[in-house]
């Protein structure tokens, strides 16, 4: 028996997460991980994988997550490791993706010295995680860890963050803890599920998110519904993966753009919230509502984070006998002709290249064009996107989903200003060999905050376009990617566009194009 | 008169920030911060700085504020960009340097609906942060700002952190704030001074940070007190700046390795700290204790950080009727001959290579070999070192110290892992054509890591040696440079690096060496 053989700390907890299920460490460790290293080491009972930076570690834990529907652990060093990877954090906590991180303190007795590095690590867990723990001994460091597990494994998924002092990892006396069962959704109210169906009809939106979207069938399922109620069907902008494709129900997300969204959804008189929110703008404007939906409409949340979507479009179809059905696809779009890579034909070279399986990162911002809209004809693929507005996903994201799923190519869109957050990621994908083949969408600014310099009403001078400019000088994407290994081409034309990528999907290993726009 | 003009809250605190004396400011801004962008742009009061990532914009507002002696102003995203400048806030709260960051958040009326970026940004700024406000109406936000200034400026030097939210800057009301001064130093003990007095003698250490450091000739002072007492000199690890060189007292910094600096500290009965703190180590470790000190010396604090290092230090002088002295200089290394990058020729190379006035950033870790011995004979210069122990801080913090000081050249001694961190500093290098010449030390490995994999009793195998290794692939600095806009070279000979790194530092601009290990 495991649990009897002497063993640290660290030890008892790796072997205990590895009886729980997980299966991978996304790590980019210190020396208060140490220990950690030497149980993974030793035990290899886990796929290591390194990052050169935080921000890669986090972000590839989310997309696995995403894609493998269970949670990875990261490995992390202390406050300023736990900080470098917040915003991919705060990104995973938005998509309620499970997650569970290991960050190293210092040993208890070493804490009061104020050593350079001695920071406020719970105070820096709290801010992106949903739950927080630092660890005691070394006999109750793997039972921390399996609560923590747990609870990032709940329904909606959770962000547990569990700090190990050094010496409780390097201490004898750890003890295997057995696995937990996650808490499941909360039962549906059956009188909001009445509420709901008396709801259906014309001028009703059928706004679902989370698992629902995950979930072909319940998409066709969602489809009958409209179809028979004349209700309509959309997703969260910020969704953290959506079934699409050929044979499955196109849900349109909510623009980003607040006029585009306050245009969308301008109609409505009926609101069901599956596994959603109440539609909210990215940000403030000084004229413009918070809330995107019109103030009339009135809104029932039929299933919240935390209950079941899936039992709520079933229950809903239930309620008024419709059944699934395959919509009519969208066409399939053509390989573009030779020509500058303009809005259709960029989308077109994307979305003709794209074989079944593919798994699509967007962080295309501004510059992703028609892809989505081109690509609901493409076949079957998953789509992952930015889901807490803090850029840098991209890279990263592509990691975790590749892991998750290795005979499935990634292509990540991506826009050029937030590649540069967490661009080191292209060395893990280099490393670790992964099919991810990245466009980047080369504009050359941020082009986002220009538009939102003019929604707040500037008139930008030189200082202002200065700060969001990013040419002076351009950044050359090939460059970056060669010198940490990554195969990459640049191109201007849609056509070549359209061969290069076809090309490097089908590659393994991976490649970076610089799509010139 | 400014103050009776109509203006918006973010133009009132661009304008009194002015009067107060900041001239820069390094940003990454987002959409919440464009009327921020917008009053720079209008008012042209303030050079601004783009960084391309977070972590950039506050290792370079460190590297400022070490040369300059006052702080620049940081612009910051919501809680995931202040979480991306995290590692180099903590690094420049330990060095205790003035920065003043305002960070935005989303409108008050848009908070409470939970969108995308929303998150705890007090929490995010607290974790690294000496003084944390939020803004709350247009015309107080100024002096919000000018308190936190005051706070930031006092003695020791403070990382302020005003959060904006957006309605705040762009509602009118805005009023100027005239400028506050800073709280000066504590005053001394003349019981202490005394105690100190009497402890000065052979089998002392004086052991002397901040303020001390940064004027030579205090230092000058410390040595003839220390010749006239037998009495021993150290500084910290972690110091944000030493003047050193030629004309200049030698102050050796007690090393990282714990059984060295175990061993350089083992004969000391009596230690007087002046501006710093009784050495502790940087991590706990299984058979090490943490402080440095034998458990029998008695200790003395002088000064401590909030108290004048240079007056303590004249007044130990004047009680003993010492007078500084000119030590006799170390000799001056002279350029190595032809052959591979060992340590004493690749040290070489460096320490004959720096003319007068330069700024070293050190972030060399264990590559640094012999430099910072060799070049104690080197003409005057400053040494800025990692003062956090969060690695990442030097290409940044070069940038800084670069627009502080554009008449000196800045050296960056920098290690390969390290630099990964904040890789994204070279773009703004370039952009800004400083004239930072960066030397990679190219050990592909995290090598301090291993050690301390040692230092914690590991034997590590393939997947620990995996995870501290920076091969597979190899990382091309010549290629990441040039894809950022800075020329590069790759060099393997010791007197090829000495040829190539004067030409360098003589040129206006960036440049990168890789200096292959």
């Amino acid at each position: 028996m495991t649990d009897d053989r002497k063993m640290n700390g660290a030890e008892s907890l790796v072997r205990s997460l590895s009886m729980g299920g997980v299966e991978v460490c996304f790590a980019n460790p210190g020396t208060s991980e140490m220990q950690f290293v030497d149980a993974l080491d030793r035990t290899r009972l886990m796929r290591c994988v390194l990052g050169l930076f935080e921000g890669v570690v986090s972000g590839a834990a989310d997309g696995y997550a995403r894609m493998a529907g269970k949670p990875a652990v990261t490995l992390l060093h202390l406050a300023p490791g736990l900080a470098n990877a917040g915003a991919n954090l705060h990104n995973a906590r938005k998509a309620r993706v499970p997650m569970l991180n290991l960050v190293g303190n210092h040993a208890l007795r070493h804490l009061r010295y104020d050593a350079p590095l001695t920071a406020d690590v719970e105070g820096a867990a709290a801010v992106f995680s949903d739950w927080v723990r630092t660890a005691e001994t070394a006999g109750t460091i793997a039972r921390d860890a399996i609560e923590g597990l747990a609870a990032a494994k709940g329904h909606p998924g959770r962000i547990a963050t569990l700090i190990a002092p050094a010496d409780i990892g390097w201490d004898e006396g750890g003890r295997i803890s057995p696995p937990l069962p996650p808490q499941g959704p909360q039962p549906l109210d059956p009188q909001v599920i009445r509420s709901a169906v008396s709801a259906l009809g014309p001028g009703t939106l059928i706004l679902c998110g989370g698992t629902v979207l995950e979930d072909p069938d319940a998409t066709r399922l969602l489809a009958g519904i409209a179809r028979q109620t004349g209700a309509q069907l959309m997703a969260p902008n910020s969704t953290r993966r959506i079934e699409r494709g050929a044979g499955r129900a196109d849900i349109p997300r909510i623009p980003y753009p607040i006029d585009m969204a306050l245009g969308r959804l301008s109609g409505f008189r009926r609101a069901i919230l599956i596994e959603a929110q109440a539609p909210v703008a990215f940000f403030a404007y000084p004229d413009r509502p918070s809330l995107l939906l019109p103030q009339a409409c009135e809104v029932i949340q039929l299933a919240g984070f935390d209950q079941d979507g899936r039992a709520a479009v079933e229950a809903l179809a239930d309620a008024i006998g419709a059944r699934a059905i395959r919509p009519k696809d969208a066409p399939r779009p053509e390989a573009p002709q030779a020509g500058p890579l303009s809005d259709g034909p960029l989308s077109a070279a994307i979305a003709s290249a794209l074989p079944e399986g593919a798994i699509i990162v967007d962080e295309s911002l501004t510059s992703g064009g028609e892809v989505e809209g081109l690509t609901a004809g493409a076949p079957p693929h998953s789509w992952l996107a930015l889901t807490g507005g803090a850029i840098g996903i991209g890279p990263p994201l592509s990691i975790g989903a590749a892991i998750a799923c290795p005979d499935r190519p990634v292509v990540a869109l991506q826009a050029d200003g937030s590649a540069m957050y967490t661009i080191q990621a292209l060395w893990t994908q280099a490393r670790e060999q992964l099919n991810i083949t990245t466009v980047i969408f080369a504009n050359k600014s941020y082009d986002l905050l220009k538009q939102e310099l003019f929604n707040v009403g500037a008139n930008p001078g030189p200082d202002a376009l200065n700060m969001l400019d990013l040419r002076r000088p351009d950044l050359d994407f090939v460059a970056l990617a060669r010198g940490m290994g990554v195969p990459a081409a640049r191109v201007e034309c849609a056509a070549e566009l359209h061969r290069i990528l076809s090309a490097a999907i089908h590659e393994p290993g991976p490649f970076l194009i610089e799509a010139v726009l």
